[in-house]
């Protein structure tokens, strides 16, 4: 099927998608996780719909970063500064349980097992990625311990459970802000590991398994 | 760890995101492909981004829909109608080469081994998915083969060229037009299949052999 081939007469090409196309997929391609491909995908997905689907969309991206900031005493997620759980009256502000990630905070409360406070790190200290304990928050919550002002309602802090992911680099964490806080006046716990409830035995790995007979518990003496 | 339990006096719980960023995951989980865990990744790499990077990211959306739209000759991706190539005196107006998605237009444009106009199909026949001939641009097709007005430039089209997908449904579709463009006074070529150039043969299925094989090219008499 091919015509010339001999391009001397340089008909109007179309290289590549018309320009506001381009600048949606340039965009979207500094998402975490999305390629040429999925950017295309997406991209065509905005240019079927309908108009104000899109215009729902843009609003809740600018929106998020006007509205939503970190909480000033426990870096969580907040509209508010600070917190709704910071605020809280009813919460036991002598206890700050540890944690990565919102999402983990969330996974906690939807328990309701949990009463006390939070401190959220945004990301564990991976050395490998360039992460030290610089780039976390692990200075505010050395400083909420330090400084009773700086943590809610002024209530010296008691006990700091560790709620890290039970990962390499959680574990990491875990190690590093045990050693600033043992020359510290408080308790230091972390959550229980072992076998995950409704699993069955055999899906568990040695790690878990390890874990479950190292901190093994008395059911009766 | 667990304090209580019982919920009586119910502390302050946060069981879900801030409204904004649950807005936000909403309408990221309508996109192809994104489940609440990627849509809470791209959040939360929009809220660790600066406020710029987020604006541009927004604009782009808003932008792509109120500035791109369709060519009415062609149905490529355009933001002025005629689109460039439609409108461009020195294609090949009397062939029409056909694809299904404005992606496969711009990598034969790549080649630049073609001259004439396009014309985009926006998907392909599927019954399974419930994409019948009514769903892509098939009857704009053939208006633009019945009425010569209807092409660029008013020129009567010689000759289709059927590129659509070498799939189950490309396959189907190029049949389907096939039986509509019959009783028309048009040459139908489609594009030549066979062995990917720059492959080793070992790589080829049986179905890539078959084509290779049952359009094998006379080298010398």
């Amino acid at each position: 099927m091919s015509t010339k081939g001999q391009n001397e007469s340089s008909p109007k090409r179309s290289l590549s998608y018309p320009a506001p196309v381009e600048r949606l997929l340039t965009e979207l391609t500094r998402l975490p996780g999305i390629g040429r491909r999925s950017a295309e995908r997406l991209a065509f997905h905005v240019l079927r719909g309908d108009k104000q689907a899109a215009e729902k969309l843009a609003h809740a991206i600018t929106d998020v970063k006007s509205a939503i900031g970190h909480c000033s005493i426990c870096s969580n997620l907040t509209e508010h500064d600070p917190c709704p759980i910071c605020e809280s009256e009813k919460r036991d502000r002598s206890k700050i349980l540890v944690v990565e990630q919102p999402r983990d905070l969330i996974a906690i409360e939807q328990t309701a097992m949990y009463q006390g406070l939070y401190h959220v790190l945004l990301g564990r200290i991976s050395p490998l990625d360039g992460i030290g304990p610089e780039h976390i928050t692990a200075r505010d919550l050395l400083q909420r311990i330090d400084n009773p002002k700086r943590n809610a309602g002024g209530v010296p802090i008691q006990e700091v459970i560790l709620g890290m992911n039970p990962t390499v680099e959680g574990d990491g964490t875990a190690l590093y802000l045990t050693s600033q806080l043992e020359s510290r006046n408080v308790r230091i716990t972390r959550l229980a590991r072992g076998l995950p409830s409704g699993w069955s035995m055999e899906l568990a790995s040695k790690a878990i398994l390890a874990d479950a007979i190292e901190g093994r518990q008395q059911v009766r003496e």
